[in-house]
């Protein structure tokens, strides 16, 4: 668990943008669990943080000055280059994504509208081939991933089946319009995680949005209708797992059933971000995908909101306003 | 084991086609270990075979009468009316398909050109969209399936790891073109397959054809490079269990390096029939797709060639001449 003595503060001059750089000034930034992740020295698809650098992650600011033709003052941009209150440098260095100006929130961009939005679009949409009409199951249907999931399926015309753990977290994955809601802390395992969804659902599943791994995968191979697509987005039951973790024992269903599985990181699919902002910018104002978010004030707050995550400090996405 | 007793033979009068139907007079027909699988009364992809019915498989044969506008006689046709020397119907029900007049022998549409080739070819190229220059393994290289499948990748420009169990299969493989064979009897479990599959691609695989299931799946996803994808086309190491089997304990790999494993019946991808002719019709002729068949002579040996299968008598595919 990370402590406030982990984390400094530096205050460096903001010079004027060279060739082909912008300055650009944060206004909101984000922390996220996959942060931790990366303070671990270990191979993964990002390179963890190194100590005494800047940790880096997603920010939305406006740009003050512009030397990059692509550029002007003023343009609302997001990036990788969080934890910062200003910055400078060449955009296609820091990940930058003019936003567009479709009346949303300018803190939605850093959730729902932002990197758990897109995971849950594109992971729904292209990865698992949603179809109207499709019974999709997502597992932790209360988290940002998650109950994105659920908005997006259910204004797709789907029916959705979300667990969730614990009535609290239940019911609000039903205020968030899922048909059928399983408590999988109440279920109990893969047999009554089979038994609860077939309950909700007797004919089978046709998509399923992974979370969660472990059991849930293992129930949703279980009662997925033959042509199923599962996109694994995350294993959280595995993240801790000290032993050998159990696969899936009924993977051999993957064959007669013709099921599809596949992993998904959300950068392989920024390219559909102009339709994602499109969909959002018509959803968010008809009061169609609901989000909640929690706000420390001040750069000085960003360890803080950080720790709190794994204290259970936020209700829905966990953000630091900067000016 | 299914036993001599266990067939009939039943001489019936063959009619004249009615309107919309077709007579054809069967030259070969084949028999698969599929068969054995749909003489259990359970619940499958296909319905189990009828007590007192006449068995259904692939057969071909030419066209003696028709009163169909699609057909002519002489007309070569593949179909699943096989067990029969003749018969009489409509094309539609008995899944007739015109075989091009390509140059190959009549009864490699029963093999390399046939089901299992078109399974091998499907798998490579639409599930596990094979890419030049891929680093592909198959699993039961030495198979029906598994055979075209090291040549098809060759004949691609891949580079192919085949496994197969014990010398003589192993060195069949080889003859085929495959870069590198793994022994998986000597090999011994999951560790010695990646171990093997390291030293014949330290950079990780692109592709896995899976014939087989358990330690090969497990094994294939942890040496799979990110994006690889997995054609899951059957699970002969778990047809046989009795207890639950072992599903791969670290699927959860599938996520970061955003692996895609996917079930597949050639049946769903009988589009690709016309491009895989063509293929075929090429290749073989070139060298560059070997088959071996075993051949038995009329229809009274069928149950003979069938059982043959389970007892190691057919080298390649095994097929019945009828005329």
């Amino acid at each position: 668990m990370p402590k406030p003595a982990n984390f400094g503060k530096k205050t460096v001059e903001i010079v004027a943008p060279k060739d082909g750089e912008i300055q650009v000034k944060n206004e909101w930034m984000s922390v996220d669990p996959y942060m931790r992740g990366r303070m671990y020295d270990r191979e993964s698809y990002v390179p963890p943080f190194q100590i005494g650098e800047t940790m880096q992650g997603g920010a939305v600011g406006r740009v003050a000055a512009s030397a990059h033709p692509d550029y002007k003052e003023g343009d609302l941009v997001s990036s990788m280059m969080g934890w910062r209150t200003a910055w400078v440098g060449k955009p296609e260095a820091a990940m930058v994504q003019k936003l567009p100006d479709v009346g949303l929130p300018e803190s939605a961009f850093l959730g729902v509208a932002g990197m758990p939005g897109l995971t849950a679009y594109a992971g729904l949409l292209r990865v698992a081939e949603l179809k109207e009409g499709d019974v999709v199951f997502v597992s932790g249907a209360a988290g940002a991933v998650g109950s994105t999931v659920v908005q997006i399926a259910k204004n797709k015309g789907c029916t959705v089946i979300g667990s969730a753990g614990g009535p609290d977290k239940c019911a609000f994955v039903k205020s968030l319009g899922a048909d059928h809601v399983i408590d999988y802390k109440k279920a109990g395992g893969f047999a009554g995680l089979v038994k609860a969804l077939k309950e909700a659902s007797p004919k089978g599943i046709d998509v399923y949005f992974d979370n969660v791994g472990g059991d849930h995968l293992t129930a949703a191979i279980e009662v997925a209708r033959p042509m199923a697509r599962m996109a694994l987005c995350g294993m959280i039951a595995q993240y801790n797992e000290t032993g050998t973790p159990v696969g899936p024992h009924n993977i051999i269903m993957a064959v007669g059933k013709q099921l599809k599985l596949q992993g998904f990181i959300v950068s392989t699919h920024a390219d559909m971000q102009p339709a994602f902002f499109a969909d959002m910018a018509k959803w968010i104002p008809a009061g169609k995908m609901k989000f909640e978010q929690t706000v420390m004030e001040g750069i000085d707050k960003a360890p803080e909101a950080f720790m709190g995550l794994f204290t259970g400090a936020n209700t829905g996405k966990m953000l630091v306003k900067l000016t």
